[in-house]
């Protein structure tokens, strides 16, 4: 029985449309059966003729209804059982759930996160405001495939001035991260390399790119300079990922011989470096390594750069400098692709860099982070001193901790825990945990605050030595 | 011979260490030689001793130089010829290229271009200033790898109620574009999956993605009201990607009975179907169908939704709502990775949806494209009447045109553009071109304006079967 009820505030139409539908899934109107004219119904429920065709048509759109000319709609024929709506819900509706929330955790040593006030969030602002006004257009198109233009020319500048590399913005490709450039490197490369060499211990969400990619992984041990280019030359790898201007996760920043070393050996084996520069225009006391690519513009180099550690990691905002031969693979590759990169923040940032903003925000936060830096090392001195041993030092966003407590990784963090100080696991960047000495953490000193950089250590000594935790 | 010049903006101490290193790559300064003490070179170059030091410590980091404690720095073994710096340039600076630009055309019936008209550019303003000023831990942490679960909750409320979906924002995955979500796709049912069905002709830009991951492409016909089903059903494959809602590019919109016997195929074939929802809001006097996955809970459905088409397609931003069982995949195997969406733009357009924006926005864009699309329609029947058929009427953002002029589609293309009308390609669409009568092409009628769509297709006319052009 079809009821329609006026004081709704679903349209009549669609109360009668959902009804009809309703009956004939519950097979209450038989296949091939006719129904009642629209002048007929419309009489009957007391609605207009065309609220009755509305709902006809839509029926008839979607195929619960066949027309016949001059003689009106009939039911199609559906198979009862299966034209029943939804099943029913085993699944509770959004509202019912909350997000699942970590343990809030007083002093933070979270790796990656970075210090809001080093956002410069006033000049963000500002843009943003001017390209929403501005850019119309662009904001409602695909944009470029490989980047937009004018942002590919200011990290053309900006690598040339910091990082020796000269290329041409045609060279640059622009992606939502850098494990999604290295998602496109993999499938460009992966027809011609079986194997990836990745540094013992490395970063685990690359591996995990690699991995997913079915290259097979190539541990390479780690020398006090860096990757073991002797046990490289040994391996069968043809391509090798690595991270020359801050080791991940241990530090290491790779010499200048060894880089020399590695461009020799992608040469004569034809192979291919993926340089991951991820971090490297922070430097404390040291200015920056040319890259591996800006040494020489060796054609078998990959350089990718992110915007994570020195702008925000929640941009999303990688790029890659591909050399010509996988240029022209990409461009056959991916033809078909569109940019996985926002129009809206790919000009605020073009702008951002265009106008000099970039380079002054680089040296303000490379200030603030070295002094985050110089607190956390003074820490460690102060209250761990030659219970720790600290890798890493001088760069970057993080440091490695071997602690000399007899406990394991998980104890270390564990008990950290317990006082109210999180610090994170190195076992994930081991490809074979044989190799680990189960007895490290990793402190990332970027997101916490400066004034909780004290007292978190000296939590940490209480936690892994004992003691009332006082100075 | 060093130089050092005060007026030079390069701080000292560079200078300094550029001509060593520069000195040492060419071989001018050999291998094993010792430096003159920091002393002794400041006094030599009248600067400070620390410059010395500074520049000596810079190479000294970089692998230049090894220090001999008691005695100084000598000079690393490096072998000359590699040690040069980049190679000489073959590739002009940046600035030196401008973008290669298309020329630019009186009409364009572009696809895919949405009319700046139909965003709202105050309330994103006004929301992204609002995430901006109370988000700024969020900005600078990496997020949630699914997407930010206040936006999945938004999601899973809004495809409940406009897509007949019941799912928890835990299936939901947030990612960089819908080629994006394929590609994560991809690698999670590549293994056990050889084949893919696609449409013929299908969205090319989705065929290229599982193209470039190996599966081989069936291509399946369409027939008046969809997929030819019976094809798939004697097909070897056990995916299909299809565009049920407005088919891509006929713009057919699949009937309940054909999508019932889909679920029926991928049930009995334990397949999966990845349902490319795209523009499914966009219907022009008809409601939309349930989607495939709306219809019953299938465990064989991947859903897939965009916000290009909706909102902005410069956004990119996409879903997927993952059966319990892909779930579980995507979760070991993505486990290391992180977000491809900028967390700022997930935030505001949290806010959009939670605010109410989201529903008046579909409601006046809907409208909006209905006008251009009835615009379009009577200015095809004013100028070209039967001489052209009209292919995916009634819904999405673009039509197909069979042009009956013994024209070849790049002659299509071709004469209208110089009349100055841009129309676009269809062959691109299909993986077998012999499937192909090549007398068509496409018009994308979102990014037009409504003034420009009468004289466009008046010129159409001119340009494909002669005369003045006039009305």
């Amino acid at each position: 029985m079809l009821i329609i009820r006026e004081a709704s505030d679903i349209p009549l139409y669609l109360q009668l449309y959902q009804q009809i539908r309703d009956e004939i899934a519950a097979g209450r109107f038989p296949s091939c059966s006719k129904l009642p004219s629209s002048r007929q119904l419309a009489k009957e429920l007391n609605v207009s003729r065309n609220t009755v065709e509305f709902a006809y048509q839509q029926l008839y759109a979607e195929g619960y209804l066949k027309s016949k000319p001059r003689s009106g709609f009939y039911v199609e024929r559906l198979e009862p059982d299966k034209a029943t709506a939804a099943a029913p819900e085993r699944i509770p509706p959004p509202d019912d759930r909350s997000e699942p929330e970590e343990e809030p955790c007083r002093y933070d040593f979270q790796y990656g996160k970075l210090d809001p006030d080093c956002f410069p969030f006033a000049v963000w602002h500002k843009l943003t405001s001017q390209c929403l006004r501005n850019e119309k257009e662009g904001i409602m198109s695909y944009g470029d495939r490989q980047g937009e233009w004018g942002l590919r020319c200011e990290i053309a500048k900006y690598i040339l001035a910091f990082r020796g590399i000269h290329c041409s913005p045609d060279q640059i490709v622009i992606g939502a991260g850098t494990q999604y450039c290295l998602s496109l490197l993999c499938q460009l490369i992966g027809a011609q390399t079986g194997a990836v060499a990745i540094e013992e211990p490395g970063h685990d969400g690359s591996r995990a790119v690699f991995g997913n990619y079915g290259f097979s992984i190539v541990p390479i041990g780690l020398e006090e300079d860096g990757i073991h280019v002797a046990q490289l030359e040994q391996s069968p790898a043809r391509a090798v990922y690595i991270t020359p201007s801050h080791q991940f996760p241990t530090g290491i920043i790779m010499p200048i011989s060894k880089r020399l070393r590695l461009l020799e050996w992608a040469a004569k084996k034809n192979g291919i470096i993926i340089e991951d520069d991820y971090a490297s225009h922070l430097r404390y006391n040291i200015k920056p390594i040319p890259s591996l690519r800006g040494i020489r513009n060796s054609e078998n180099v990959v350089h990718v750069g992110s915007f994570s550690k020195s702008l925000s990691p929640a941009l999303r905002l990688s790029y890659m400098v591909l050399p010509p031969a996988l240029l022209d693979g990409y461009r056959r590759m991916f033809k078909d692709y569109v940019s996985t990169v926002p129009f809206l923040q790919q000009k605020t940032l073009e702008l951002f860099m265009k106008e000099g903003h970039w380079e002054r925000h680089l040296r303000r936060s490379t200030q603030l982070y070295k002094k985050k830096h110089e607190l956390l090392l003074q820490s460690l001195q102060k209250y761990l001193g030659d219970r720790v041993a600290v890798y890493g030092k001088h760069a970057g966003v993080h440091l490695m901790l071997g602690v000399k407590a007899g406990l394991t990784e998980a104890q270390l963090i564990e008990k950290a825990a317990a006082e109210g100080v999180r610090v994170y696991p190195v076992s994930r960047h081991w490809f074979q945990p044989e190799n680990y000495g189960d007895n490290m953490v990793l402190l990332g000193f970027s997101g916490i605050r400066d004034r909780d950089i004290d007292p978190g250590v000296r939590l940490l000594r209480k936690a892994w030595f004992g003691g009332r935790g006082d100075a």
